[in-house]
């Protein structure tokens, strides 16, 4: 890549650049360069999820490499389509960036969609690219049933077990970490750069009975009482049942923290938090960490109401 | 609204508050509040289009109402699905915005959304709220094959008749009258603000043997452009043809500027360029602007090549 920077190659010029990163999958009919793209959607129905990032409140080009946060784009928004019961299909990516941007940034950031579509087998089907003085991206990813019931919030019943899948309290630990001026321990900062949701334990979560499944993303509390208030129950949470991770409880000794703190409001981790009918065994990756009782809707962390719900308001920050 | 700011309101409260300007329609499987949407997909084929809008890139708060600047982004993403030969089903809409916005600003281009989306039959089915310092919307659309062929760009096949329908030059010219300072004339201010896509002649289209069809965004001689490389074939446009609305003459004329530069650059009308086998008539909507040659790949425009294609350069602006 001779250009230097994004205004050097021009719009066209970088969405060639862009879309050439991005495989043809067997759900592709059509990728970019029309008015829109075409995937297939077997199952008749299309799951359907998009989040936004803005440099400066969900990355810092100093604290994560363009790889990275095109992994991380893309990893939260397929965390949201298998939370669903569903297989990631496409992305589709809408990107402002400033003329002045090094191209091998931008050209980083889809190879760092790329790598994670590879992850779950879906790929990037087309976009958009503007300018503006705030980098910023907004991924939605399409998923599909595979003719199986969607896997929602709103199906816990009392005395169904609560079981998660995948790392917790990793990418806050790593948040606290740079956020002190560190670069190490390296696990930690790299889980808070690339999240590692849980796609394969989801997915069988899906064909193996889950009555409510929702990606973590908000803290294990709080998302705990989203599955709550839309099923209607109490979501009681142990904490002897949560394991600390060893990097992540001697970062907490390391910065007199408490670990459960990290555990109960990190969301960044994109753990995956399921319930099950009991007696039928948790599939794959799943740990038990508590179970569904009937009451006023809410979250219980250790038979009490948990203080702070933890939920990022992103305005109130 | 008793809150000012989307500050006061917090993340939570403004989606709830957006998300209940939004209907149910027929092709909503699950709306809002999971962590995706499942929307409809009869056709076992989804078309997916993206497009995002940077505020004093796309918009200025001082030329568009929050109404109008919801219109538009639906609009252009409705365009592109029609201009595939599809039926728009649903949207996905991320917004970045100042804590310090006023929230009725956000309502009011939800509003605007919901607007254009009864234009068409579709909804916002989700999407995603941040915080930035520069207002940023990207919306996402579906739609449905219905079981019939997409039309794509590279179908045109020489000896086609090459038509439009709708608007072309009035967004233009509400530009330049907007950015010399003036509100007026009224109707080239208001296409400006909100583009008319011709949803429903685009759909006649569709049915009615289009070979080949685009959303006319960066301009007709741009676009026909894109049709052309897309096709193999060059695209040869006659400006007898193309109608000088009397509002765009009256302008052009005030500005001493060619009214014509307005209708073969402008793109903001989001008019349709399609072709069609010869013999067979136009489609109701749509008139005749030129035909299909064969020949290196290109446009003409009164059989000579444009001197600029006008096509936008979003970097270079």
């Amino acid at each position: 890549m001779s250009s230097e920077h994004i205004g050097d190659l021009g719009e066209f010029g970088l969405i060639a650049a862009l879309t050439s990163r991005f495989p043809i999958t067997g759900d592709v009919i059509l990728g970019p360069g029309d008015d829109g793209a075409i995937v297939a959607a077997p199952d008749g129905r299309v799951v359907i999820s998009t989040d936004m990032l803005v440099e400066g409140r969900h990355f810092r080009r100093d604290w994560s490499s363009a790889h990275d946060i095109g992994r991380k784009a893309a990893a939260q928004n397929f965390a949201d389509i298998v939370a669903m019961g569903a297989r990631p299909t496409a992305l589709m990516v809408a990107f402002a960036v400033p003329a002045d941007l090094p191209s091998q940034w931008a050209l980083d950031l889809a190879d760092g969609l790329a790598y994670e579509c590879t992850l779950v087998g879906a790929t990037v089907v087309g976009g958009d690219v503007v300018r503006s003085d705030v980098i910023t991206l907004s991924v939605t990813a399409l998923g599909d049933l595979d003719g199986r019931e969607p896997i929602t919030r709103s199906g816990a019943r009392p005395g169904d077990l609560v079981a998660m899948a995948g790392r917790i309290g990793w990418a806050a630990a790593g948040l606290t970490v740079l956020s002190r001026g560190f670069r190490s321990p390296r696990a930690l900062v790299d889980a808070h750069r690339v999240p590692a949701p849980p796609y394969v334990s989801a997915r069988i979560a899906a064909t193996s009975g889950a009555t409510s499944m929702i990606d973590v993303s908000d803290g294990l509390v709080a998302d705990a009482g989203h599955l709550a208030s839309a099923s209607s129950v109490v979501i009681a949470l142990q904490t002897h049942l949560l394991v600390v991770d060893v990097p992540v409880a001697e970062a907490a000794s390391a910065f007199n923290v408490d670990p459960l703190t990290w555990l109960l409001t990190g969301g960044d981790d994109h753990a995956i938090l399921a319930t099950f009918a009991p007696g039928a065994g948790l599939p794959e990756g799943f740990v038990l960490v508590g179970d569904v009782r009937e009451g006023d809707p809410g979250v219980l962390v250790d038979g009490e109401p948990y203080p702070a719900t933890g939920g990022w308001d992103h305005f109130s920050v």
